[in-house]
């Protein structure tokens, strides 16, 4: 008889284990249910701010499978609709409910589990159950709702322009997105795009507290050139509504005028049946695994609800990403399916573009170096993506901060107009490699004129950092 | 009394040994003395196709520090147009022609000796003491003399457009390239930018021999469609001229009109007053240094006229770029102004832009690979710069090759249209850390929609690269 293998979640991690575990074990073998809560499988979440900019032109770009795709090419019972609402470890099985039918709870048995139901928006208590017009941005139905809102709303306005005795509402004109993280500074792009007028409401003092300061700062100059408006240092304490509907974010400096709110907030790993199964969860609120993603036997996650380790700091880490999510998915998938492999951890890259400005980090920020005990210097340099007589050439910021004794580089972030961003991928592999900033003055990087000067930014900031290292030791 | 550097050659290698000598000496320590054959120093000898091809105005852009710069920031005395014709190493002296004064000798005492003379084209026995019209691209004077024959035909030609009866030579309408290189690929774009018909001729197989057959045949494409003919498999056997002006370039295969011929057949490093003076010069035909540059007592080497380690194949190799020319100087100049520093050799990484097309490479071709004693698999890819979905999205082609057992990364290879090429610096990394590819596919890179698929092209490469060691092993 075939092991049966249960999949919970249908997205970036829950694919990549089940599409692994096909390769290696063919439908004899194997039988596989996917369980999915949305309408979508393998989709870009990532991609939701250029969909709802207009750079994409629909939902169906964001999918890289489809669920006839996984039943027709990979044998997969794929179960759109589906919300796990338990797992029964000691009897092998997953209770789901049927959201198209009703609730209908659906049993299914398994052999190998894996959970990677993902993540879900962090939602203030002044956002739950409030007026209609407030989205969490995760999910290709959350973006679905979002572009219902704001398009229903436009054809009502083309409907008013027709018929002005019509009771309609207006379109939005104004949005207020609560965050300027990475996803809060994409969706106010994105709603600019749209030609409504945006306000970034953040707690801390300056948008993008993914960097550091300093460099955020260089952040919050492009987002306002873009005609944001980015208030930082505000809370938001509540909504108004007008009709059930949003008309203005309450903050503790005032309101702010909105018909549609955005929640910029980050995520949260979605791990409460892990947890009421009696999984291990970590203290960053992630489900624990070991290298190979196992939890338990026969048990696996990945993916946005779990933790994973920071290679850096050597500290568990929380790091909801669609590139880790398909890495630790596959590893999952390859283990489950009766091969070996790991997934070593991460050493916190990110990139991300604003406007033109392009932004990359990697390692730890100053703050992540002082929690976990280092001593540090940094340097600060300035350079060009190509050589300075080369056309189109742009400035770029490089920041290093490494170990203050040894030089061993401990994080690096770059802000810039263009192809800037990427160049976090060497420091990112320096990372990897426990490098000192001495050594990478010598890594052998690309050079012609139309992609470096001579010393590549990444190698002036080496330098920048390597003397300073050497003048404070 | 201070003590005395001479330095012979006043370009990247030996400018940045005495820029960084100057930082840890002061001039009541260290006197220096520059000899520089050419009109110029400091300059970029990779920006001169964008000069003669218009991207960049002027020779002045190349140039990143005048001599009045280096006289009067740094104190050194720079001596242009002087031609170092011996080195006498026991009684510590150079002996130079001063060109700019009828050859005259002048003789200068050294304690340090910093020998940065480059390279120089290399010119076949048919190029020597033939007709005018011939040029090598090395320095900013062979920049310059090109140009010269360029715009004095274009200035006759309009004149004679002045007046019909002046008798004056015609613009030049047919270039000739002699290898299809680097520099020979790049020169061949700055003709036809200037609007000449332009021919490359190439004696092997394929052009661009700096990447493996396969991807080399991708860049052949890109080259023919800017309207450039190559020619491969072709020898060239002589010139033909016309009241001294070449006229033609003879091959094995015919005649090629040509009123200018640009030889892009690579460099030889400039070492016979090395030799001269009984300095090492290795198997490779440049000098041999230790990790700190030096070449024996207080003699110092950097450059393109040196030779260095390829970390892995470990052998001595010559690699003559600026880059390394920068690094090594500047090592050269820490250590003999009493630091210490290392170059610890190089990666094989080249990068170049032909059209739009990105090239570039690191580490050990296939044939490489064979002649270094290794067995190895390959991996060929086909990604895109960014998420399939995003505007701008390009494809790029990505060739891993790894050592059959271990799957230890031995080289790579990129070839794309856009935000391609400096994807290889993440793998130059990798190579200079010896990574497997198994391990590169946990990699963390950066990923965001603009910037990247899920899966950046150089994991999918590693993955593919991965499951073929593994299938072979």
């Amino acid at each position: 008889m075939a092991r049966r293998l249960v999949v919970i979640g249908g997205n970036a991690a829950g694919m990549s284990a089940a599409s692994q575990a096909r390769r290696r074990r063919g439908r004899d073998e194997l039988e596989i249910v996917v369980f999915e809560r949305s309408h979508f499988t393998s989709y870009s979440s990532c991609g939701i701010p250029y969909w709802v900019g207009g750079l994409v032109p629909g939902p169906d770009e964001l999918v890289a499978r489809t669920p006839a795709t996984f039943r027709d090419e990979y044998a997969m019972d794929v179960r759109l609709r589906h919300e796990v609402v338990a797992i029964d470890l000691s009897e092998r099985l997953v209770v789901a409910k049927d959201l198209a039918n009703g609730g209908e709870p659906v049993r299914e048995r398994f052999d190998d589990l894996v959970y990677a139901p993902g993540a879900a928006p962090v939602r203030p208590d002044w956002a739950d159950g409030g007026p209609a017009g407030v989205f969490g941005m995760q999910t290709l139905d959350d973006g679905a709702a979002l572009m219902g809102w704001l398009d229903a709303d436009a054809d009502a306005d083309a409907d008013a322009d027709a018929d002005a005795d019509a009771e309609v509402v207006a379109a939005p004109r104004s949005a207020v997105v609560v965050g300027a993280g990475y996803i809060g500074v994409e969706m106010a792009e994105a709603l600019v795009r749209r030609g409504l007028r945006v306000t970034v409401v953040e707690k801390s003092p300056q948008p993008m507290s993914t960097v550091d300061p300093d460099m955020g700062a260089l952040v919050r100059d492009a987002i306002c050139g873009l005609g944001i408006e980015v208030r930082t240092g505000v809370a938001v304490t509540g909504l108004k509504e007008t009709d059930g509907r949003v008309s203005a974010v309450v903050t503790d400096e005032g309101e702010l005028p909105a018909d549609v709110v955005v929640l910029g907030l980050g995520v949260r790993p979605n791990t409460d049946l892990a947890r009421d199964a009696g999984l291990p969860v970590g203290r960053t609120g992630g489900v624990v695994t070991d290298l190979r993603m196992r939890v338990a036997d026969g048990v696996w996650a990945a993916g946005d609800c779990v933790e994973t380790v920071h290679r850096v700091s050597g500290r568990p880490v929380y790091v909801p990403l669609g590139t880790h999510a398909n890495k630790q998915g596959r590893v999952a998938g390859i283990n489950l399916g009766g091969g070996y492999a790991t997934f070593p951890g991460v050493v916190g890259t990110a990139v991300t573009k604003v406007c033109d400005l392009e932004v990359g980090r990697t390692g730890l920020l100053e703050r992540d170096a002082t929690a976990a005990g280092y001593e540090y210097v940094t340097a600060v340099i300035r350079s060009t993506n190509r050589a300075g007589y080369f056309p189109g050439a742009q400035e770029m910021t490089v920041k290093l901060i490494a170990e203050r004794r040894t030089g061993l580089l401990l994080g690096a972030q770059i802000v810039g107009r263009s192809e800037a961003a990427k160049r976090i991928d060497v420091l990112a592999a320096a990372l990897w490699h426990r490098t000192t900033v001495e050594e990478m003055t010598a890594l052998d990087l690309g050079y012609a004129p139309p992609y470096a000067p001579v010393w590549d930014p990444v190698l002036v900031a080496a330098r920048k950092a390597a003397a300073a290292v050497e003048a404070g030791q």
